[in-house]
């Protein structure tokens, strides 16, 4: 067994350790079991961390977050169908031991993780997080996905380095299942003003400020008094809801936005709806780009009649608080479209779900350099991670463990002279080699797409392998069990290799697909309860 | 009908305002129908407003929040027994017409309200409000009760005075249900460091930092890194809740603060279960002073044997943050006991729960003249509203309506010359004369409970007279309906005029109470749902 021979610097080994945690059976190191240590608490992995074996392996996870979010009902949290705490899974209950924070750096030779402590809730308790200047990229996804680990509060502005409380984590093997960011792609504006949505926190946002548009829209303009009133043009910026990416989640926010606003808020504030507007924009051709072009026309036909406007081949270029009372009161924005030359566009909301990039960890992590290849018949000399050159990702062999390589380049040119046998990576930060291939020369690496479907298989092939003993024993090879969007008005498009469905059929499918997913029995029971409490007394529409 | 006797400066009545709102309903003004303005959206505005006859009135709702707040539920919020939209009923789904926002002036002589609007989600979506130094009082109460008027942000820090939106609303009947607002007595440090528990707000950040404290203490204590590691003395201290305030809404909230932890972290962190600390302070010999005796001792009976302590007799002088990382990384509070002398306990959390003051408006009208009088018989001249001296609420007459006087002293002890016929003071900003009391010489007010009882009471009766076409058809009369407070693992008390009930009997009688009372028949569903999942799975202990 393998924990005896870890560094002795880090947590179980040390006394004092050991006296505080003295009765947790879960932080109590067993030198029976290997410790496997899971970076990160998305699609990936969260579901490998269920799906390993207690009786064999020692788990502990480190996630920024405390909890898991089934990301694609993120959506329908946001606009009130379902409660923002039925999509959260906390990591805790899963019965692994737990510490919040980041990864900030993993020395491969020591075999040890250094953390920076987290538990203060800065990321999710901030009210507008989008608006403080220097934040990292981060934030929100463009086809769904989850990722583990939410943006970096930027440092020494809420929190100061020397005071942050860091401590070392020994493994014996390492997951490394940190997801990416948001990609911003340096477009001005965005990131102080748009809203991503990838965390509940996002969600929550969302949701209180559409609430809140309606509500300042619906006060009375004529009358006397301070402030300045608003126009009729004025409200129709407010209520004008910008949605930049065509992918999955910028459509099916788009579908439940229009149905909070068409069958709930319409009743409530029926004199604002000739105002609303809902556009939904994108650079390329066509949206949903993984559904056929039947499946897509359908979805824009219906969203045609809904009176959602897609707009295919436009670029956004910059969005802006509007000038005077109207930003600096309501929050106005100003959206500049490449197409549309120099006359803005008002909105009173912009989400931002197009692009992603590489976690930080992840670019720490390939650029560096250590010692490696003992034991697998390697030479001893300065070792690096494998870097996709296209993504940016760690390149993983068919089994999902780390590539290395020797040579100075480090791309997958270079040739992949090693593997980490004791580090896997998993999720949106893993490139995976093509199955088959020689080791020498650079194989080509599969693209797969950055999709839950995608984590949450390679999560349950790791932890197969590894309760079977061997993580070598069978390679992992994808299967593509179809998508489905959501399109509003009850409809839903199904696509995979087998058929396609579309309308209520696949919006039943939509519905009952997730409740087979990666949720616990308490979601499972609440969710289909939220549907029918939303269904017959209409979505929630408190503001808290 | 006296719609059409309204000053003419106010919504429903300018060409602007009829055009913006010309397709709703609620808004237009109907000049067969008498307005009722109904101010705060608490107990007694709401419960007024959604009973008074939308057949016979228009019904214009006015708070800042746009929700009413089910309290007694409030604490199982904070620990995660029941979702917080379960204890919310959104204002507007009463089919009321909504603005949000403060009162800020009325002029009784022109009958217009001087509103100033808030749809910004100033109040409940700041994560620390408590943290800001000029807030002025308010967001707690003492007994569980609600106050329609949370505090309102500082002026010039947020918000400029010169942008706020201000606007007026006529009205031809006029209910005041303000509520009133948390005293802190001005002791030093409490609206910094303590939290109050009276809206949704206060529930979820107290919810977050218990949680969060558990968080902190999780961390490994021994090993490497930066930051200074917590000894096991500090975490006692950060483990230490501190409640003040032995009302029921401090009892209950220590009662469902020691079922989460010995129910629910108790598993996740039996390691910190021995550090774990609660202690109720309260200035009076006896806490629960609605309760006689022998209930009394039984709930301090069950509160020594869960391991709570009762401190009675005890003064808190002083909270303020610890020195050092303690403070500035933990947010540990030292809190001065006058019977301790120079020794400060250590606290990671302190909720305050005593002592009420009058809503800043409340103070404004009572110190302001106006001209009244006409057609009730009195001299027109300067009249001012009664002020009650003890408590400085607004006093009123048997039939809820607002007592005015001509008098220079404004008090009970001047004579009480007349009455505004059409407005009404409810709630806990009301102060109701003795029943068949002489007009002339002032007559006694009766000290009426502060509490949601009197209150829901009090806005039946106004909306059961007004529906029936005459508020001074029957006086107003209190029925002591009993008292129910939580204990904790399943026990309660009860108590009343006719019997009184304690153990698990009462527990079912304090959930059922629940149920019957002011609620939608949605969370008439959902409350009882979360109690079964709650009870099957544990209460949710995700963090966002």
């Amino acid at each position: 067994m393998k924990a005896s021979s870890s560094p002795c610097r880090a947590i179980g080994s040390s006394p004092e350790a050991v006296n505080g945690y003295a009765s947790h059976p879960n932080l109590l190191p067993d030198p029976k079991k290997e410790r496997v240590v899971i970076l990160g608490s998305g699609w990936a992995g969260y579901a490998f961390a269920r799906k390993l074996d207690p009786a064999k392996y020692e788990r502990i996870v480190i996630s920024p977050r405390s909890y898991f979010v089934f990301t694609p009902l993120l959506a329908s949290t946001a606009v009130g169908t379902l409660e923002f705490r039925a999509v959260l899974e906390p990591v805790r209950r899963a019965g692994v031991a737990f510490y919040q924070g980041w990864a900030d750096d993993i020395d491969f030779s020591r075999k040890t993780i250094r953390v920076e402590a987290n538990a203060t809730d800065d990321l999710s308790n901030r009210p507008v997080p989008l608006a403080d200047p220097p934040k990292p990229e981060g934030g929100a996804t463009a086809e769904g996905m989850p990722r583990p680990h939410p943006p970096r509060p930027p440092k020494g502005q809420d929190r100061q380095p020397e005071d942050t409380a860091m401590f070392d984590v020994a493994y014996d093997k390492l997951v490394v299942a940190v997801g990416a960011y948001s990609q911003t792609f340096g477009i001005e504006g965005v990131r102080q003003h748009a809203h991503f949505l990838r965390d509940i926190g996002d969600a929550r946002r969302i949701r209180l400020r559409v609430l809140s548009l309606f509500e300042q829209c619906s006060y009375p303009t004529g009358s006397g008094g301070g402030g300045t009133p608003l126009t009729q043009e004025d409200k129709r910026s407010l209520l004008h809801f910008a949605i930049v990416g065509g992918g999955p989640t910028g459509i099916e926010f788009a579908a439940e936005l229009h149905d909070l606003i068409h069958e709930d808020l319409a009743t409530i504030y029926p004199e604002l709806l000739p105002l609303v507007s809902i556009s939904v924009y994108d650079i390329a051709p066509k949206v949903l780009p993984m559904f056929d072009q039947a499946l897509a026309r359908y979805a824009m036909d219906i969203f045609a009649r809904q009176g959602i406007a897609v707009k295919t081949e436009h670029h956004l270029q910059r969005v802006r608080l509007a000038d005077g009372h109207l930003g600096d009161e309501h929050g106005m924005l100003r959206v500049r479209i490449k197409e549309y030359g120099d006359e803005e566009v008002g909105a009173g909301l912009v989400v931002w779900s197009t692009g992603l990039m590489q976690n930080p960890l992840v670019e720490k992590l390939v650029s560096k350099s250590f010692a490696a290849g003992k034991g697998q018949g390697e030479r001893e000399e300065e070792s690096h991670l494998l870097k996709d050159p296209k993504t940016g990702g760690i390149v993983t062999d068919p089994y999902l463990r780390a590539r290395t390589t020797t040579a100075a380049g480090r791309t997958a040119d270079s040739p992949a002279t090693g593997v980490l046998d004791d580090v896997f990576v998993i999720g949106d930060c893993a490139v995976i080699e093509s199955l088959g291939e020689g080791e020498a020369g650079g194989p080509p690496t599969v693209a797969l797409p950055k999709t839950a479907q995608v984590a949450s298989q390679q999560a349950r092939h790791l932890a197969v392998q590894l309760n079977a003993g061997d993580a070598a024993r069978r390679a992992f090879r994808y299967r593509d069990w179809g998508t489905l969007t959501y399109l509003g008005g009850r409809k839903a498009i199904h696509q995979s290799s087998a058929d396609e469905l579309r309308g209520w059929v696949a919006w039943i499918v939509w519905r009952g697909a997730y409740l087979t997913a990666s949720m616990s029995v308490r979601n499972k029971i609440m969710v289909p309860v939220y549907w029918a409490i939303s269904w017959m007394f209409g979505r929630d529409i408190s503001r808290f």
